[in-house]
């Protein structure tokens, strides 16, 4: 048995934001205190992580004069060559700052799109230069309560031109680096544009530069809207969309937990992991989850490690689900290989296909076994198998 | 005042199987009787709707004989002749059957899979000689339980491949018809392929014919998910994909209530009228409903009648919100004719942005004035402007 | 055609928080500015509003000193006296201290759940001495994420020992003071102690002292777990304990949104007025909202009078729907009138009962006309008659 | 290692209509055979059940003359005596019939209450001849659509009349049999009375004889409203109403699934078995699941097993917490038995609590140390402890 114990190889990652979060809420004040951005970088490195991300004002408090943020970056850099730590991603703050109170790219203010757009460009450089490969855009405020007071067409083209424009500068630039949209359904709107993983790969299409523009789907987020999250995944992946990925937890449809990965829906979980391995999915392994109000800064770091741990035991577990002799016999009584053969045949003609007859009540009566199969599956969970 | 009297002209149609419901579910037996569509027909036409719509099993019981099959479809075509009802849309029942227990087009049985595609190209043609436009495609089985079972890749492709298939034939026939893909996220499958309008858009992209191809959103589908119908709406209507639409209530995220339209979410519903409306939707306004079961047949015809009175009223709601000149301040108050504005003006290139500042303190006091906005909707729905 | 404008004898009351939220949330600082509750009182008092009502904290901010206390409320009296506003319930803060980080009542820290008492009972005596006669409890840090951490039969015994000591001491005073409990299903806690109206109603029948304790039931929080609110206040009603109302909006199941009376659920809306004004509730009708965080101080009392504006357009509404004869023509078709008689007939016995016999056929038939009656309450709702 | 083979022993139970389930639904026609009750008596026998149980309906096909009653009940007492299985439980089925279709107990209409009672009084003779100590009453038609057509205060009243009637007749018979309430809070009406086991309680508080009736909490249908389950029934067991539980699995708020007990949320399953063994309840464990459509009859009999196999697990793993020293220093760590300690001390008077003081600086860095008592409840999930 695996000791669980993550390496940089595993591709972990954390945002500064998930550690360094003091715990204020709509009803709660700071429980925790503010955690160095240096700290963060030499514990992560100690837990085996391989990378951390940020937001730009996570790490550059906003208001700095540019001496401050030099210093902070000289010191930021500092650990991070001292520790091997990688900034793999970054992503802009466009919700905090009261100018985003109707949006960022799509606020009906224009020069507040306007500053969003410099605002992500400033950070763009500063992660480029980190190394950064993936830059991730989360519209949390592009959004409305009412849809009166919100154009969806307008908005649409809107974020639409953004990402038009950053796309073109980044290419100008001639910088190695991706989009990943993350989507959302609501919060902090009450209903947030592209809410979903389908409806952000359907936006990407629209794009001038479709290829550089993927998604950064987020556990809790599809599972606030009650989706089947590695379902979404798995059309992000056959779309060849999958740049980055957001693991933590969520119970149910309710507010945003960002619980610690693997803690909410634990089988869902499972097939996520199992998904994610089965396709090669190289990417970073991002954690974006929040520790809880009731924990000090130990138990931050108890829910960091744990979400790695339960990535690499539940990838164990995948691993031994997929080469139980019993769950491939199992596999193919419900006729799972045989859904990627193609329905017609090759070189078939369609004639064939209508002319061919069905006995429906002998296919009628056919079992699918998905109970068995689904119960193996369980049992690999329990560590039964 | 409008009478709110509906004609053919406002283009409304119903499913057959819509007035038909029996008041068969899960717990509950049926309690109404058969009824005869050319009754159907008949009554919808009385009511002033434009069109029927059916599955083909709707109208054509499974097992009937070629020659019952061609007797029913004589009575109907007689109906429709007589009313000047039209048949704007067909579908197929790729459910009910036993058969299609693990899926329609993404059973992992082969050959119910090509089963499909068969009933499918049947009704097709029943459809283009009954005047069909559009041809509706919900996938309600191919889903699954368990992730195990079904390998989403491959179930994407198959999914690609049937459309690929059904273009190509109706290509090759040469019909004036295009597809329109019905998601819903889930029941009667755990989880649902293709979950939101978004999904449904996302997997367009990928067809060989994309532009046969759009979208049926239905309302309470996308609440279900707990989704915002007219935002959805808007982006399949950036897409240029709406293509048709369902028109029902939901009340909030549990089982598919098909209530009459109107009666469910009723802001929202004002919303989406003002959005179909605004936005020049041409196409039928398809009620999918179906009339609680504590209902006879007289409330089913209430039903049927309310769900066009509700579109009409809120119609005209629409029509005065936006003439309003207290809206249109109110508008203009919001800020919402400035999102049309692009963000980077005519030939303005991006280094004007770079250099431009703003003035934090200052924007970010800038309030939005929505709640008076949503209450001047609110207003116009209450009957008070 | 009333004008809507609210008096003091409408009963109308708004929590001191709720005017003054200043937009603080997990993802966003602050955007309004502080507000004096001097400014509240004389603004709400303009309004037409009958009361206001505060958190200890809201009020005094915690930390200040006796002599500072003493100030504040002297201004705050003098406030009051001047506009003749009443403080007929207060209430505590529980929540945002990191000190309540695992609950108030039943913080698994003894030594919190002592404070948590003391610091009900502090400001008891403030609300005693302003004229409250009801006091709201709302245990929102009382909860859990994980069962592990929480002893549910354990904290129940804490919260009923609470109630016990807090109505103990409030005869003790004699004061003439009841309380009332506010169930929530969850947020700021991933699942919260007495998530309904049923579990907080089910709950106070093991108190010592039950008819000292009704419940507080919210709009939006019943909605946040899909529940019908008119539904779970008439049963409040029944059981003779709706012994106060906050009253807000919320679109359906997803974080708590808070919205001003009337925007959510509007059809909802109506029944819940209709049902309070049948009911002849007669305690105060307190908005407990959140202005979005796109307003400013001016969408604040735009949001603010709006509430009340709602809800006296909604009375009137059900007024007129009651009234209307048709609809009790309509109420009588659907057998309403039948439920209030008893099953058995007086003096009837059981035997009488069970010899009967029923036409299943012929009931099974029977229509019960809801769609018609349904419409006729959306035609009052859309001002049509 | 366990073997996990259930025994009698074990409690086990299963209704005759869960594993007889043939699949009819909104969107589907049946598809499997009808299961002979005889031939479900032998099998759940042969997997190792302890008893089976039954709506009226499910054993006795309404319309059955009294002849073919007798001959039926013969067949199955024969199958019993054979085999050894008890029902513990009946029920009656007040939902499938059209008469049903506003209701059993609360229906508008008199006579189809008077009919409900009726029903209910003649099963209860079956049930308690066969041994049945508890009797279930799950009122899934009672509720409505619009609120217009349902007078709650009314409906409330004939409910509490009905089981005023019933708790009469059995104190009359002499019979030894209590009541247990099933609540669900939507389908298959829109919203159903008693929604919660919250509401449930509350209700059972206002019967003349609230000793004779408890709660039958269902997984689902509280986590179809988003409710923590094993704080619903927490909170049966502290009013000592945990009288039956069926057991089952639901994936969040959606349709009703009956998923096999232990394959929809996981985690929260864990932890009921562990509140369940811990508390000491000893009444029947019953299945009321529902095999998902793709399965034939042998899926049927896998997912009954596994529904027990899963408790056993799920047994062994909550032993096994409870025991690991390192979770109960984790629970010491994180005050969980502090909680049991009363706030208020043996003979300590209020007024000591009231001189206190608190240091909230300090109190407030204190830590919970909950995720690493919830990551131990995971490990113990995943078998790795």
């Amino acid at each position: 048995m695996s000791s669980y114990q993550p390496v940089p190889a595993d591709r972990f990652t954390f945002g500064l934001w998930t550690v360094g979060w003091r715990g204020v809420n709509t009803f709660g004040d700071p429980v925790r205190p503010a955690l160095d951005p240096v700290d963060a970088v030499r514990r992560l490195a100690d837990l085996g992580a391989h990378g951390i991300t940020f937001h730009d004002d996570d790490l550059i408090p906003p208001g700095s004069s540019d001496t401050e943020r030099e210093d902070i970056l000289k010191r930021f850099r500092a650990a991070l060559d001292e520790t091997g730590l990688k900034v793999p991603m970054a992503t802009t703050n466009l919700f905090s700052d009261p100018v985003f109170r109707d949006g960022g790219f799509t606020s009906n203010s224009r020069d507040v799109r306007r500053y969003a757009i410099r605002k992500v460009i400033r950070n763009i450089e500063l992660a480029v230069s980190l190394g950064a490969e993936t830059y991730v855009c989360w519209g949390g405020m592009d959004g409305a309560e009412t849809e009166a007071g919100k154009n969806d067409h307008a908005a649409l083209d809107r974020l639409r031109e953004a990402f038009d424009i950053l796309c073109g500068y980044v290419r100008e630039q001639g910088h190695d680096l991706r989009f990943a949209l993350e989507p959302k359904p609501n919060e902090p709107r009450g209903d947030i544009l592209l809410p979903t993983v389908g409806h952000a790969l359907a936006f990407i299409n629209e794009l001038e530069h479709p290829e550089m523009v993927g998604v950064n789907p987020e556990v809790g987020h599809e599972q606030m809207a009650g989706l089947n999250f590695a379902h979404g995944v798995a059309q992000a992946l056959w779309a060849g969309k999958l740049f980055h990925i957001d693991l933590n937890g969520q119970r149910g449809i309710k507010y945003d937990q960002d619980l610690r990965f693997g803690s909410g829906d634990v089988k869902e979980a499972f097939f996520l992991v199992d998904l994610l391995e089965s396709a090669g999915y190289d990417g970073p392994l991002h954690f974006d989850f929040k520790t809880p109000r009731t924990e000090d800064m130990s138990g931050v770091w108890e829910s960091a490690a744990a979400c790695m741990r339960n990535y690499l035991i539940l990838k164990e577990k995948a691993r031994a689900f997929r080469a139980d002799p019993e769950v491939v016999e199992s596999l193919a009584a419900s006729r799972v290989p045989e859904l990627s053969q193609s329905t017609l045949g090759e070189g078939e003609s369609l004639s064939d296909l209508l002319a061919e007859e069905i006995d429906l009540a002998e296919v009628g009566e056919r079992g699918y076994h998905f109970e068995r199969l689904d119960q193996l599956a369980m049992e690999h969970l329990f560590g039964l198998r």
